[in-house]
């Protein structure tokens, strides 16, 4: 249960009372060592490095190319800080950086976009869905990516940089920051593919044969499909904020793939409320399987203690002991009874089977 | 239970790492090969042909006569890759035509408007209902349309264009493109009265004789209607769209046809709801009735143990070994004590009637 | 249940493969004969007269008066297109009015406005509700009013018309449409207060004794209003338009009129709603008596079974053949197990009793 | 019931044909003859008289001084036409004014709006709430308020015009009619405050002994509850029109008032959210305590049953003749059945008991 | 139950009657004296006292300085009077100030801004959660906060002022009202966390071993997120008014500040309909677990009687008293009797196994 609880409450208390802007990891450490990888890129040239010291990405702040840097792991808070400082980020947003219980969002500031979403992830049992938050910040030529933990989805945008396959390095920064938004929600449909097999094969389960175990699964998913739809309902936002927020920094060539990126947003959401209707169902059909069970084992029982009910009674009056009960004396009564008691016990079958009871 | 998680998950894992714009044809293959045919057109003249080569449709991009490219098979990637090259259609419009998957939208551009539509057919066995993707590029003087399988339902449009009734010689291309979207909602009209009638029988089905299976049945409908809702809805939108996105390709005269067509999809989405009312009625149904036949077995065999439970018990009384009991000796001891069971059965049978419980 | 379908399925498949504009009736032949009367009057003079030829009412198309045409009859097409031409009804229009299943809408031309309504009668059995279409034209100096079936409603206004009584003379053509259409509305108020009183009387059977028909009368009930929203939900929107168009065909002096037009929709609709909520307050109704008429029964006979189990059970045990049983010796054994019957029956009573279980 | 069909259906039959603006008084008479009080004032004097007949008030039409006339009872029609005419309001409008069913709107007219409320009362058996109807209409230096029946809650208002206290005698008619719209909300919340003590008493007595009358109660409340939200939800809009409306006979000091009467609205309406929310709580609980009562009542009865079933079948087999059944012979066989039989009714109680059933 | 009825009427019928802008303490009395304290700051310097005389406060007005005055205790109407009269606050503004059970909100003058909101606090027994008021008169050098009750969550912004950390002594007022804010919003998340543990030691309870008390229990829990979220939810648009309004009081710099506030509301509400989800859940959960219970004990039983039922009739035939009766003679008899009694049961026993019945 407690997991369901982290999903609703996030504990702030220990923020409580520092004035803003105080930069604070809040979170679990997901890393060992914070990993800075930088590629630096135009038309003609890639860079690619991985770098030690966050000081040795401050020159290509002026450069003319884009310059991607990528930082995995975001629990040391001085490089955050200093990173901060010298690209000119607001405070605020490095608190919000630091956060990593924020809900997705993006906001718009003169020289640089300011965008967060979730990564979703399957933890290694594969049982759950994990959630990570990456951070972009996108200036005029570099974006800087902030991911909570290691990156594991972008090998195919790193890939495309140092094969200049595909548009990547004909555009700006802009683009390189859609490429990888577009990469995070095209995982989300891996996940959700995923999750969608769970749930078929709960499904069937739960038609053959339910126990409260199912019961506790599908309140599982119900508490996962929570937490998939807190991280995605609020990028549709964040996507169209971006698409119509008319920033200088993202240019028009770019829009027509954001929209794309929007369409996949929404498609991601049809599909969450899809499976939410589902696992509702679900709820419905176990309810009513465990009821149809129980009316089962009534109806077969009753009628069961209703047919010998009366054959009771009618050995019941022969066991009495009257002195005048010429049925007694008869030499056929004994053998008479037992056609009596067969005969209605097969009378009251049949009107049961003609109504169609059993 | 596969179709249903297929209508909610679609599987794009194999897209997953690529650039944006890499065509990759998303779904079955519904024709062995891909058929081109060419209308060429003006209110004089009429060309009709089929051609092997999609470059023999070229040449009719700079006439002034109307010209309608119709595609019917859409896995054939070189093809539409030929296509949108040559008439200058985004490739990122060109995945979505490929993409059988996406949900019906109208995207406006300077050169063309692109439209992606859900065509709805009876599947053979005439019991479920498929939907297959249709796209609209629509420039100032042609109209290629894709089909994902087989063009079943324009053979009247192509009739009127051949024969030059009503006004479509005389119109542009906006008005070719309003007819076939106008036959393709018509259509639905059709499959929406199939439908309709299959609910029908299952109604009466439901009301004679309900049985698990009829619930399967039920929650098959369901889902088809679910599956109608995602074709049908965006189309409102779409049409609205179209209607109100002031594009220069579409001519003012057109409009008054495409508020009709828009009329008509707000009479589908009226059915849809309706008939979505009518099947969660059905369960209500369902299962009150299921309820009231499970209430009428204990009804009435709890009255039958109720009437003969006391009748057991004096039975019982009188089957007491007791030395003293004066009744067992008396003459009419037993006449009068069936004269009491009888009685004391009729009275209860008479006060459950009196009571209407019988 | 044809009739629900009938409301939910717009049966339209003989229009298939036409093109647009094609004139075709659709719904059923309501009078044998079309019937055409005119109206023509200004402040100081008035003339009446019914034509049998169309050709008729186009010579007043051009006087500077008002003039009335009222079509009672539709399905003559001949007559509908000849006044489509003559007065420069768009062909779409005419197929609207021809088809009298379209929902009420207005459409607002340069020349004219194009109104659709419905009419709602009681059906001669007074048991349900009909519904039929009106449509106006609406232009400059004319309205042309097309009724389905036989008018029987307009009476008032025609009578207002020949002694000039109220406004009605000294205004234009658009305050006639007003006074046709508040008409239709004021005769919704009439049929919503038929249908009330029907439901009064049901909701009283439903207290005093709810029966399966009682049920099947509800389903009846819910069905109508589910028509009569049909009917008038758009009606608000029609208004609505009519009175936001700004179309130079309403004047000024007029608009209030329609305002209060509007308010009345916006009552009908309460009504509706209103009566909606009571139906499905009556469903609840039904149920929890129906499950109060089960407990009720359940209860009863269950403490009658209760009280007479431990009864047996005694008696069983004086009816064992055990060889030393002192009790059975006894004189008073046989009263005694009596008065240890009676006793514990009285005891469990009143443990009943006290619990409030009887 | 029949109160529950006139809340919902308004009978307008007797209007029927009429032409509009034709004055018809529509509601009960609530007073025997009108009565009409004028007060005029300004800064330095105050002018009180109760006048006979209505033309007495005309004279203060074109004093600069505020006139506020008070007419209690609408019945009398020529009153109202006079008062129309001379106070050049629309006849529409004085329709309205005599209609009581009307539901609360607001009209801004060049020269004068006109405002429509509802007075809620407790009837004199103070079980039940009423509405009666009140009017304002509100000129550049006259307010005209027309009540259906007798003035009960405008005392303190008179007072404070008498005595000049407060900001009235400095003010225009507008601030007026927001002391008389203030004075009427403020009377909602001594509803509400009735109200809110009678649902409390009611859900003591639900959760102590609920009876089929407290739930005829609650559906009396409920229908209560609909009758305040029809008359308190459109007061919402009514005063934010006001507000916002922009009319320039409501002058810019007056509207931080009419805010301060919009948030009470507001409050009322939360008020009003939160009782109908308790009342379907209180619904939910009691049929789960009559459903636990049943419970309660199956499960005790059915465990006596359960214990006694298994004893009875013992005696029973110690009731069997069988010549050779050695148990019968034994001395102790009688005492050891007992023995057993009462172990084993122990054995059933503790494991009821175990199983927390009991 | 009483503080149910609380929380949705609010008294006010002592306010009835008297004039707009009264002043009149509405609520508890919370602190015994009201307790005043100025803070008076800049970059340079700081002051910091607790005055007995509101006057004292006064000449801090028209310093240029930013000065916090915090009144803690409203109940002293002379004091609130004069701070109003000197400070220009409107009437109608220390009515609101004065009742302690208006709904947050925020109005914006031309010299100042009010806001008032809610500060929740978990009372001295820690089972339940308290509001109290605060009220914010910002003006362009000064903020006037008004509190209910005792400052409790004020200290870390004191310090910070004394210490001058943070940006707070470099800013205006609005910054100061913002960090007031702030901390009222953070403070709701500490209240959020303790008020989430609480419901998660109740799901565990409800869980184990649901009692009728853990369903009260539930109800309150119920109520408390009632009275929470009518004191958040206003918060947003509170906060929403005061970033979009455009006063001159508030600077630019601190808009992005209060975005945050703005963002923080947002995760509070989204809390709060996380909390709400999860208790209906929990009734859910608490009901089926009842109902589940039933069932199992239903169903136990049944099974007992069930087979028992047959055996009784058996022994019941062994038990008639008819001369002839074969079996009775036979020597094996009796134990073949019970080697079929037995085998029946064990074979019942079977097939209730057989269908997971048992």
């Amino acid at each position: 249960m407690q997991i369901n609880m982290d999903i609703i409450i996030k504990k702030r208390s220990k923020k409580t009372g520092l004035p803003p802007g105080t930069l604070l990891h809040i979170g679990e450490k997901k890393v060992e060592k914070t990993r800075i990888s930088i590629f630096d890129y135009d038309e003609t040239h890639v860079l690619e490095k991985e770098v030690k010291f966050v000081e040795e990405s401050f020159p290509f702040k002026d450069k003319p190319t884009v310059t991607w840097i990528n930082i995995e792991g975001i629990h040391e808070i001085e490089i955050i800080d200093k990173i901060g400082k010298y690209f000119g980020v607001h405070p605020l947003i490095l608190e919000d950086i630091l956060n990593t219980e924020k809900r997705p969002k993006m906001e718009d500031f003169e020289n640089y976009i300011y965008i967060t979403l979730k990564i979703l992830k399957s933890a290694s049992d594969n049982e759950r869905i994990l959630s990570e938050q990456i951070s972009f910040i996108i200036g005029s030529n570099f974006v800087i990516s902030l991911l909570e933990g290691k990156d594991e989805i972008f090998g195919h945008v790193k890939e495309r940089i140092r094969n200049g396959k595909g548009l990547i390095r004909k555009m700006g920064p802009d683009y390189l920051a859609y490429t990888l938004i577009d990469t995070i929600v095209d995982n989300y449909f891996i996940i959700m593919e995923k999750f969608g097999e769970k749930i078929e094969i709960m499904e069937e389960e739960l038609v053959k044969d339910p126990t409260p175990d199912t019961l506790k699964l599908l309140h599982d998913t119900q508490r996962e499909l929570i937490l998939l739809r807190k991280s995605v309902w609020p990028l549709r936002e964040v996507v169209n904020n971006t698409l119509r927020g008319g920033s200088k920094l993202i240019h028009e060539s770019t829009l027509i793939y954001l929209r794309d990126v929007y369409d996949h947003t929404i498609e991601i959401i049809d599909m969450i409320e899809g499976l939410r209707d589902m696992v509702s169902r679900m709820f419905d059909i176990y309810l009513s399987s465990i009821s149809n069970k129980m009316n089962e084992i009534m109806k077969v029982l009753t009628i069961i203690a209703t047919i010998f009910i009366p054959l009771t009674f009618i050995a019941g009056v022969y066991g009495m002991n009257f002195e005048y009960m010429p049925e007694l004396k008869w030499e056929w009564g004994y053998p008479a009874i037992w056609v009596v008691m067969i005969s209605l016990g097969v009378l009251m079958m049949g009107y049961f089977k003609k109504n169609k009871w059993i």
